[in-house]
Parts: C-alpha cells; sequence; structure tokens
C-alpha cells in the first residue's frame, strides 16, 4: 500500500573525517522514500530548483517512488546543506544552509496522494507539516518527525501537531527538550500525553526506544564498525519503519515492533556508505539476511 | 561454584539533583558480591580501615560472601569517594577521592580463595590486579576491569595484564582510549587483539557490547524511568555477569550471551536505589520476572 511522505529534497555538502563530497543527493523525503522503497510503493512531496538534475529523477522513478508531488520552482535553487562530522561520527556541526526554493515551499498535494492511508511528515517547519495533515484527513496512520529548531521556535503548532498525529519520531535530545525531562523513558511516556499514540525516540548508534500506552521498549542499534557517513540516517530508520507498517497494512503491536527492527535495520546499510549509496548497494534480501542475524543477536 | 573479587570497599558520598547521603557502604568489590551472590557465593579480598562498622560485615556475609580475605588496617581509615551526578545521571564528577587504607592495599588472598576457578580483577590498580593474578595461577576464568586513570597511567601493566586474563570489562570511553578508536565495534574488536578471548564494553543506559573471536553483539539496558542513583552500576553489571557463569560453570557463547543479560538486568535493579538499596530491597526471583520482561522486550 502506498505511503506519502512530505520533506525535504536536498543537495548535502558532507564532511567527515576520511572524506568530503559536495551535492550529494539528500534531504529527509529522500532517504525516507529510499528506505522506505525496499519495503512499499512511496509517494514523495517537496520542492527542488531548476538545478535538479534529470539522473536524480531518473534515480527514484528506478525505485518505484512518485514524483507527481515533487514541485520544481523555474530559476530556484535546490535547498543546501553542508555539515562536518567529527571524530566520533556522532556529533556533527552545520557549516552552511541554504534554504533557496525551501523557503517558499508550500506543498499541494495531488489528489491520489491525499487518499494515501499512510503519511509521513519528515522534518521541516510545523506550520508546513500542519497544511500537509490539512490536505489528508482520511489518513490512517500519519507520523511526523521534528527537531530541536522547531520545538524551540513553533511549541505552539508542536503541539497542535502531536494532538493531530498518531505516531512521532525524534531524537533523544529532541525528546528532552521536548518534555524537559532528563530520562529517556519519562521523556517518551511524558511525550504521549501530548497526543500521539506511539513515540519512538532515536537513539543514533544505541537504537531506538518505542513507546505507547502499554509498551515501552529499547532495541539497540545493528553494530556496524564500517560508518562512512551518518547523514540521513534517521530518516532511512523513519522510511524503514514506515515501508515495512504501509507494506503490511497493519500497525498493531507486533507490526510496530516488527517495523521497528526494520527502521534500525535499514539505517544500518545507510551509515555504511557515502549518502545514497550504502542503500543503492542492497536489496530487500541484504535487509532480511541482516534482520535474521539481528534476531540472533537478540535472542539467549 | 565460588567466585573471588579483588577490588575497593568504600564509604561513598553521593550528590544526585534529588538528594545527597553520606558514607554510604560502596567499592567496586562490595557492589560486584552483592549482585553476584544473587547466583553464587562469593569470596571478597579488599581492605578497610578501623572505622568499618560491623553492620556492614554482618550485612556482607548474610549474602554468603565470604570476607576472609577482607584486611583490617588497624588504626587505618577506609577509602571515601565523594561524587556528584549532573542532571541528566550519566555524568558525574569526583569532587573528593582519599584513598587512606587503599594506599597501601597489599592482596594476600587466603588458600581457598587461590583456589576458586572464578576470578573477578575489579577495578583498581594494575599492579594489584597482576598481584592477585600471581596468586591465582589456575583460575578457569579470570576477568578483569579497569578505568582511564590506569589506561593512562600504567600502560605497560595493562598491557600485560590483558595477556594474561580471559575476558576483559570496560566501558565505553575506556575502550576508545585504550585503542585509540572511536568506533566502538572497532574498538571492541582491536581489545581482542591485546590478548582476552572476551572484551564486554559497558554503554550504561545503552547497554552492553560483547566481543569474541567469531562474535560480536549488543544488548540494550533494561528501560527504567526511576534511576536513583547510577553507582556501582558497572560493577553490579560484572557481578551479575560472573555470578551467573559461576554458578552455569560454563562459559560457552550462549552461556556468555545469558550472562550479560543477567550483568544487564542486576545493574538495572542497582540504579533504581540509593547505594546498594535496589539491590538489598530484591530477590533473585524479581530478576527473574525482569528477565522474562527483558526476554519478551527482545523478541518480535
Amino acid at each position: 500500500m502506498s505511503l506519502v511522505v512530505v520533506g525535504s529534497v536536498a543537495f548535502d555538502s558532507v564532511e567527515t573525517p576520511q572524506e568530503t563530497r559536495e551535492n550529494v543527493l539528500g534531504g529527509s523525503a529522500v532517504y525516507f522514500s529510499y528506505a522506505a522503497s525496499f519495503f512499499t510503493g512511496v509517494r514523495l512531496a517537496g520542492v527542488v530548483g531548476e538545478d535538479w538534475p534529470p539522473e536524480h529523477t531518473h534515480l527514484l522513478r528506478g525505485r518505484n517512488i512518485d514524483l507527481a508531488g515533487l514541485q520544481t520552482v523555474p530559476g530556484g535553487k535546490t535547498f543546501r546543506w553542508r555539515g562536518r562530522y567529527l571524530a566520533d561520527m556522532n556529533s556533527r556541526e552545520t557549516k552552511e544552509l541554504h534554504l533557496n526554493v525551501m523557503e517558499n515551499f508550500n506543498p499541494v498535494l495531488p489528489d491520489h496522494y491525499r487518499r494515501c492511508p499512510f503519511l509521513f511528515l519528515a522534518n521541516g517547519s510545523t506550520d508546513i507539516q500542519l497544511k500537509v495533515l490539512d490536505q489528508c484527513p482520511g489518513a490512517t496512520l500519519a507520523v511526523a518527525d521534528t527537531m530541536d529548531h522547531w520545538i524551540a521556535s513553533q511549541r505552539d503548532l508542536i503541539d497542535e501537531m502531536l494532538r493531530r498525529i498518531d505516531g512521532l519520531v525524534l531524537n533523544d535530545t529532541e525528546a528532552k527538550l521536548l518534555t524537559g525531562e532528563q530520562n529517556l523513558v519519562t521523556a517518551g511516556k511524558r511525550t504521549l500525553e501530548f497526543g500521539p499514540r506511539f513515540v519512538v525516540i532515536k537513539k543514533g548508534e544505541h537504537g531506538a526506544m518505542f513507546f505507547s500506552k502499554h509498551e515501552c521498549y529499547v532495541l539497540p542499534a545493528f553494530p556496524t564498525a564500517h560508518v562512512v557517513d551518518p547523514t540521513g540516517a534517521g530518516d532511512s530508520f523513519a522510511g524503514g519503519m514506515m515501508g515495512y507498517l504501509a507494506q503490511q497494512r497493519e500497525f498493531d503491536p507486533e507490526h510496530l515492533k516488527l517495523a521497528l527492527a526494520y527502521g534500525i535495520l535499514t539505517a544500518s546499510f545507510t551509515v555504511e556508505g557515502f549518502g545514497l549509496d550504502g542503500l543503492i548497494a542492497i536489496s530487500r534480501d541484504d535487509i532480511e539476511r541482516r534482520m535474521t542475524e539481528y534476531r540472533k543477536m537478540l535472542s539467549f
């Protein structure tokens, strides 16, 4: 079953201790879509400039990613981000941010997007996320990501969004900021009180935690020695998770836990390559093989 | 089967954002022993001063902890530590450290200690740890802990110890310091090259990683909202792990993974109370009940 994602499409310039690459295809909606495409068809909504090359369209269409909702702004430039990872590959600093066409992004979803039951609001301005929710009143599972910037600057809108979505995905720092709680178990449970039926706290190399009314659990990340570029790991996690749920058309507790595991494993491939390379190199079979290893790792 | 531990016995003064307590019974050998005592008999070797009150002896003996190797220095004062936890309860700073009788600690193990097949060298000066190894040439499983201070100041002795022990337990920061590697998977594998047959990297609230020639895995911590005092969590982890191995008298891969899980769960009780309170409040049944929850959490 198809899955709609609305988010950023970007050219990333990424500096790691080993390597620097310029203008790599990235953005939250791109990582999400590619990750989800191992599981289901994806409909991407976003905006690019005239500098968007046809090979990127080709690459995404080849993954069964619908680009009917990808706007091109004549004369505009695509969103650009430059970041640098520190030696531990966990912390990073943003060196440049050019919103370009994202500055006036106003998502208008094609009709067949609006009828999709599965919706993911990738990280972006909360007012945009709310505009998307307005267009998809019939979504059976609407999940959002957010980040510290929006939590700090658009708290009223964040609160409105939290009342309207089914699930929230955010990282550990953001969960602490959102709730004022330092303990992640408490922060996850407090976040539920704001409205969503479930909350996922991403912990990067330490895995992810899940919270719902009756459940609280944590799954570790898949251990990998080959962390090449962590960019897009969080979006790939969400893509794997939502892709699996959309494929299964179920989101009971059992499927949600499996979805969390698929999200973790999909992201583990993303960090093993630069940009999308880690995902481009694999097939669904590779994810399943890693799932077998992961289950074995967690059984005793 | 009995298990010997050599390490510190201390009076801790602990400041958390919620509470401060003075002169609480602590020390690596004490937390280790109490945690291991849920699984097996323990023989503790350490040193205290004349200020050691009989009720502590009584408490430990009541747990089937042999104190024949606990020296009392006439006129001496017991080791004292004062620490303060920051708001996140993960970082802490040492505010005072009085080695007192630990300064000249020279462990001389009673004969029945020397014949024990299971030996744990809790955190302490590496030259002392080597002296203990000299006294236990027949140990079938000798495992050590260490810390940044010794890695930085006694590197030659650390290297000698690593060639002589079966397993090493250390935390993530220490593993990076020991190997110069930032990635924990790489750090764990590099540590194996120094000699031990297995390495455990403790990640605090994020669980623990295990490394041997053919295995590399990670288990998450048991999620708890009630972190009252993290002091002794690492030693309790080691105590639960070694206690289980000594009880089972097996240390094949299956038992080692279960031991890691028991270590994680035992430590999860320690942090839920001040000092030893979290462990004093429970029985082995509580650990088994949490194991059932933990297995359920990790199955999908």
